[in-house]
Parts: C-alpha cells; structure tokens; sequence
C-alpha cells in the first residue's frame, strides 16, 4: 500500500511544538470544570463544559459550533467543511463528561485542579476524555498550517457528548434526531487507548455495556438481628446471593441466555493477540491488582477484550460505619455491570437480568431495577481501508508500526454505526496507566502531541485515497494485518 | 409454693403513682445523652451517662455508686447494703449505652430527644435499656416505702455496663477484676422483652453473639471494569461470595463446626413454645417484614429463641452514590454477627469463620478480620428458686399468669455466669414492637411502671424465700413450670 502524506511531517511537528503552551493551558481549563454526570448535582458543570468547547472549537476557526441539548446532559456539534465538493466526510466522536472523582478516593492532588508533573497532566479527565477529544483541535491546526489549507481536506465534523460516562442513555435517540447533520462516511472515535507508549496500536472494537441498579427492599425499617435474625429475609444477604450467583466455578456468567449469539475468537485472532508483548506481571501493577481471576479457558487479553462479563461496581447495605450495629437492614442495592461483546444484544441481557433477579429472590424481599442506559458492542474488520489511513497517520506520527487491540470499555460507537451506517474507527493515544475511572488520571503529554500529529496527517491521508477504498481493501485483505492474519 | 408478699401491693403502687412524673422526667434527661458505643465520636457521652446516673443513684439513696473505668466505655456501679446479716445478694445487671441512631433512618422526632405520644416514651435507649435500668430506681423507692425498711431486705447490687451494644469487649475482664464487689447469689439481668403486654413472661435464656468486620482488599485503587474488568478478583463480588456462602439451601450455617455442641430443643420444649399464642401476622409486623424466611425443619420461634443464626448486617464495596459508575471496587467490607445458643462456643466460633474466610478469598484478595466483642449463649433452669421469686413478683404486678419464652438477642448474662458463679435471672418488660435497634425505639410506660412494681415487690419475696432454695427447687421440679414440663 502506498504512503500519501498530505502534510509535510516537519511542518505539523513544527506547528503544534509552537501551539503547545497555548494548547495545554486551554486543556487545563477545561479540566478544572468537574463535568461529572452520574452526579445531578454537577448539572450546571456539564452545561458550562460544553460552552467552553462550543467557544473554544468556534476560535479554532469551525464555522459551526452548536450545543446540542439532550433530556440530559448537552452535547457539542461542531462542522468544518472542507469546500471541495468529493471530500469525504469524517465525524469525530468524543464526550465531554467525567467519572465521579474527589480527593478523598486516593489523589495527590485535586482531581479538577490539574496538575503537570514529570510529563504528564494529572485531573480527572485528562485521558477519558478531554484529553482526547481536545487533541483535534491542535491537529486541525497543524493540517491546516502545513497544508496552507484554510479548510481541512476532509468535511469534518465533531460530536462530543456528554453522558458517555453514565452509558449514554440519551446518545442513540440524539444521534437519530440529527442524522442528516451527523451524515459521514465514516466515524472516528476518539475515546479508547494504546497497548502502550512502546507499541502503539489502533483499536478494533470495543465491548458493549448494560449496567444497572437492583434495590432490594426487606423489613420497612432496620430490625435487631437479635430478636428476629435467622427468621426473616435479609435484603444484604439476598443483595450477596444475587451477586455470587452472577458467575459460576468457572467464573461464566450464569445469566440464562448470556452467551446466546456471542462471537468466539477465531485461532487467527487469539493468535495476533499472543503476539502482543504481554507481560502479567506488569498488566497486574497497571491494574493495581495482585492476581489475576477470569474465565476457565482464556488469557487475561481474550478476557478483557473478547469476552463478554459480569461485575460488581458496587454493593450496599446495612450499618457501614464504625464498629458493629446488629440489625437486619431494611433495603440493600446492588450495581452491576455486564461488558458485552459482538453477537450480543443490549436489550435482551437487560431483560434476562430482570427476569434472573425475580426468579432469585424469596418472599418477603422486593425489588426494583433501573438499568442506566447501554452501549452496543462493535468490531471493525482490520482490512477496512479508512483503518489504513488511520494505520498510516499513526506509523508517521509514533514512527513505527502500529499493532492491533480491542478495547475492553464501552462506549456509544456502536450507536454510530447502526444509526449512520458507516465504519467505526479508533483513534486514541491513551495508555493502560492513564487511569482512567480511578484516582490520579493523567495523560501523557508527548503521546498527546502524537496524537494531534497523527490525525494532522490524518485528513489528507483520507481525503487522498478515499476514492481507492475498494482498491485497498483488496489489498488489504492479503494483508498480514487482516482480522484473519 | 407459698406466695409471700413483702410489701404491701397498695402502698407500692400508690408510691410509684405518686413518682410517675419525676421518675419520666429524670428518664428524659438521661435518654438525652446519645450514648453510642459503636463510634468513638461519642465517647464523652458515655462518660456524661455513667455520671449522670451515678448522680442519681446516690440522689436515690445508694450509699455506693461508683464509675468503674474500662479500656473501653465506663461502667456504674452501685450498691445497697440490707444492713441484715443474712440477706442475700443480687445484682442487677443492665447498660447504659445505646445503638446508633439519626432522625433520617426514618424516624418521626430526633431519637435523641424523648416524645412521650399515646402513652409511650420514644427515644433510642427508652427500652434498650435506660428505661429498663431506670425502673429499678423506681422499684427499690416503692419497696422501701411500702415496707418502711430504710435500706432494701436484699443486698442490692447494680452493674451498668457501657459497651453492651458494642458486644460488651471489656466486660469479661471487668467482672473478673471487681469480682469480690460484684459477689452475690443471684444476678438479674434487665436488658430483655416479653412476650406481649397481654402475655407477659419471663425469659429463661439468650443467645449469645460472635460479631466482626470482614475487610477484603483487592486492587490498590478503584479500577476501570471496561478495561480489567472479567480479569481480575472483584473484593465487593468476594465479599457478596462469602456472604452467600454462610448459608446452605436450608438456610443452615455452613462455617464448619457450627453446630458442634448445640444444645438440641427436647420435644417438651417445641410443646411449649408452640403453646404460646403466636400469630405469625402479628409477628410479621413487628418484625416489620414481608415473609419468614429460615432453617428448614423449624417453627419461627424456635428459630429467634433456640437456632443459632448468621447474619449479614452490613455490607458496602464499591459505588454507591447515584447513578452508575463502572468500576471495580479497591475494597468492601462486610459485618456478620452470629446468634449462638447452649453449648457453643465463641472462641471456637470466631476460628472458625478466621479459617473459613481465609479458605474462600482466591489469590489477590487480601482480608483483615475484627470481632467486636463476644456474648456467651446462657440458659436458666425453669425450676430454679429464684426464678420461682421472680414469677411471683411479676404475677403480683401485673396479675396474672406469667409463661417463658427465650430471647433470641444477646448479652453479658453469660459472663456474670462464668465469672461469679451465679444463676442468672432476667426482669424485662420490653414488648417486640418497642423497637430495638430500630428508628422509633420506644417504651410503653404503663409496663415501665409494672416493671418497677415488681421488683418493687422482688426483693422482699427473695429475702423470705431464699433460705428455703432447695424445698422450692425439689417443688418447682414437679412443677408444670419445668424446663422438660
């Protein structure tokens, strides 16, 4: 295949070395907004998130940029045509919103007071997801500055959301209402990461996500365990059975139906994926854990990547505080998260969890479900050719060849697809030591650089051998990165 | 056997009429003081309490009331010598410390400020156990009175202990070293219910308690459950697995050697229990709860007052504010306490569930445990003397027949056992629906008064009937009042 820069590479280094100051200050402001949505109580953050990023992206120079408001929380539309009538048309997807994150969960310093340090910025949401969604604005830049364009190559548009971070309840039906503006002809997702700073990869697919809450309800108030224990149901015990009742010895999720449809590993892939310099016990400190447990017949990779799960995110109820208090707790709640991967449907899993709790319960325990929204599992082939020019960009930017992963996170890039119809990409620089979801978040900043690099080159390289889709894709097909390889 | 009253049943009950306000009104004042032993925040407190009722022990007229330090939280003890040389001794056993409570776990006024509505005293503590402690300032008033005696025909002893609530850690070591003070020849603990206030009863036993905080560790921090989740041990599904593990399909414990030793029910014991007028319904909604639930193959009963039991009284790992947070928890923790009846043993029930623990945790799980403090199970005799003076009395004050249950919640009782040698009695006239351990605890005053009536009446009928232990033992055996009748 060949190599068609559209920028010359020393100009896009030279342009966003100059931009970087300027860059990461803007960075740092936006991050100080704790744009958190699972929390309603930072409501009036998300709104200002967005109109920092809707006014920021109209300084860069896009013509349009628009707040989009959902039920929930706003997202940011922004457009900027290329004026040349066959550019293809490329949509960035990223979001704006952040996990929950206070200083007393473990950080060195505030999680919405950024901080840079030994090459690195620290806040919550540095990589996941401003970060990442904030590097396209340099990239922009320095495409346009090496080119001499005053338009990119491409029609690129951007859609960042702002409930990505509570499963995107919203994002399907937003993306329905504003698909004449969404149309493109492909979408890049810019919220996943690399298998590291060594070996930078580009991501295939993502896995799918239904999370949910169960609360269950038992006496109308706490009761002495004393005077009553072992005589009446006991919604924490019950909240625990449901949660251990989840997975089988072989750690399987027991969900009736869970594994219907799901798309096994081929040798081919589980082979590409053994290629990756997998090291454990080096996989086990970034996963600040100290062993590994999964299901009965597959590597730690297969597992993250390739295999739909069960967790629990969190479980409660009773007395918590200090010392014993020996009651029987009125109400318990469980929250639960299912990864899903391609074969598997969002709604079905949703309705065999609410079938599995209500056959699992006994009298005298009642309960209730509240599912917090899904994201749809999706895979792009390796051969696709928009892939290649992501490839492409990447090899120039990080000067080396660019490996293959999955992601194991979710995210609403499936949505895209179903309701766009177009191929899915991924373009992230973000590595496992990021932190993302967890205390100390940080980006590091030269692979931020890299990033912007790369989708710098990016532009040109689609707009060059868009028309040649067909042509590469063949070609590709014999190519030792196919999905089959 | 011959009913033998001491003090003339008018004159006790005009006495205590004629208290009634002063002796609520000092009550209030002490239920004011939220002496919570399960968090240290509330230390002082409990050292306000001690004080205040040793004040008002001396203001009653005991010539020794003394604050007895432990580790932990003070104990008060006061003492009334009968000034006859024969007399015997009884101590009266209770607690002055209370469950933790706030206005937001339901109840209708602070629970630290008493509202007497409809007859009754609302406020933690009215029952378990201030008000039952109290009465006996009432009840030795109305003795002396009625008899005209200036000190009581028993030596009357009282240990109020501060850390009942909190499992009692410091109370063994404390009746050891005071034991040449808290000599006697009977103890009576006033910290139990009856059975209704149209059945009233004496309690014959309690359950004793083994309670402790589980810790489990698994990542050092919160991690992402897209990105490591299905590959790495959980702590809150570690958590929840032991939780489900305590218990068979019958609802059977299943540590090993739970049930090594327990003291069977006889078929004469389920026949009196099932004589006592259970309405399930009715039990159910003091219980607050929706269905029974608990171990195959006995009555409901048999169950709260003869099984032993565990329980689940807090569990928490993980997000739990609102919405969803994919994550898989850094730690959770879970707090069992386990009812244990005749012929267990606590310290072999604590290796135990040390042992179980550490066997059912897989690699990159870390555990700590903590026991709180442990109750030893006890059992009185139906026949003993003494118990025989306790019925009478209680058949005086509330005039009519008086039936045993058990208790199924927990206390030192067992420790004053063991440590001074003594049969142990118990005087309570808390019903079901008072509370305990629950939002709206509260006392029903009119028994409040029959309480301090009959031990008003208790120290007398003791004095006479003392010396003849062994007739009425050889009697009471006979009797259809016997343990096996």
């Amino acid at each position: 295949m060949s190599s068609s820069p559209a920028a010359p590479d020393d100009a896009v280094r030279a342009c966003i070395e100059e931009s970087r100051t300027a860059f990461l200050d803007d960075l740092v402001d936006w991050l100080r907004i704790p744009s958190v949505s699972a929390d309603p109580a930072h409501g009036d953050d998300l709104r200002r998130s967005a109109a920092w990023l809707a006014g920021k992206l109209t300084a860069e120079g896009f013509p349009v940029a628009e707040i989009w408001e959902t039920p929930g929380a706003p997202a940011v539309f922004a457009e900027w045509p290329s004026g040349e009538p066959d550019a293809p048309t490329v949509l960035v997807y990223g979001h704006h919103d952040v996990q929950p994150a206070a200083l007393t969960d473990g950080w060195h310093s505030e999680p919405f007071v950024p901080e840079e340090r030994d090459g690195r910025l620290y806040a919550r949401g540095a990589a996941d997801d401003k970060g990442q969604v904030f590097l396209h604005t340099l990239g922009v830049r320095a495409h346009l500055a090496a080119t001499g364009r005053t338009a990119p190559a491409v029609n690129l548009k951007l859609l960042i959301e702002g409930e990505e971070e509570s499963g995107s309840p919203h994002f399907p039906d937003l993306a329905r209402a504003k698909a004449d503006r969404l149309a493109c002809d492909a979408a890049i997702v810019s919220d996943t990461g690399m298998w590291s700073a060594q070996t930078p990869t580009v991501c295939t697919g993502m896995r799918g996500l239904a999370d949910c809450q169960i609360d269950l309800y038992g006496p109308d108030q706490d009761i002495h365990s004393g005077s009553f224990g072992g005589a009446v149901p006991n919604p924490a015990t019950e909240a625990a059975r449901l949660a251990a009742r989840l997975h089988d010895e072989d750690q399987r999720v027991t969900l009736p139906g869970f594994y219907d449809g799901v798309v096994e590993l081929t040798d081919s892939e589980r082979r590409l994926f053994a290629e990756l310099p997998f090291d454990e016990g080096a996989w086990l400190r970034t996963a600040h854990s100290h062993a590994t447990l999964g299901e009965t017949g597959y590597t730690t990779l297969e597992r993250i990547w390739a295999r739909p799960t069960a967790e629990v995110n969190g479980i409660g109820g009773g007395y918590q505080g200090p010392g014993g208090k020996t009651v029987i707790p009125s109400r318990a709640q469980l929250k639960l998260s299912f990864r899903l991967v391609a074969g598997q449907d969002t709604e079905k899993v949703q309705q065999s969890v609410r079938e599995w709790v209500a056959q699992n319960l006994p009298d005298g325990i009642r309960h209730e479900i509240t599912f917090w929204g899904a994201a749809r599992p999706c895979l792009t082939p390796l051969g696709h050719p928009a892939l290649q020019s992501v490839v492409r960009s990447m090899e120039r930017a990080f000067g080396q060849r660019i490996r293959f992963t999955r992601e194991g996170g979710s995210g609403p890039a499936a949505d895209l697809q179903d309701v766009l119809g177009v191929p899915v990409l991924f373009l992230g620089i973000s590595i496992p030591s990021d932190g993302w979801h967890a205390p100390n978040e940080k980006v590091e900043l030269d692979l931020l650089m890299k990033g912007a690099e790369a989708t710098a080159y990016l532009w040109g390289d689609l707009a060059e051998n868009w028309s040649t889709q067909t042509a590469l894709s063949e070609e590709s097909a014999l190519s030792e990165q196919s999905r089959e390889g």
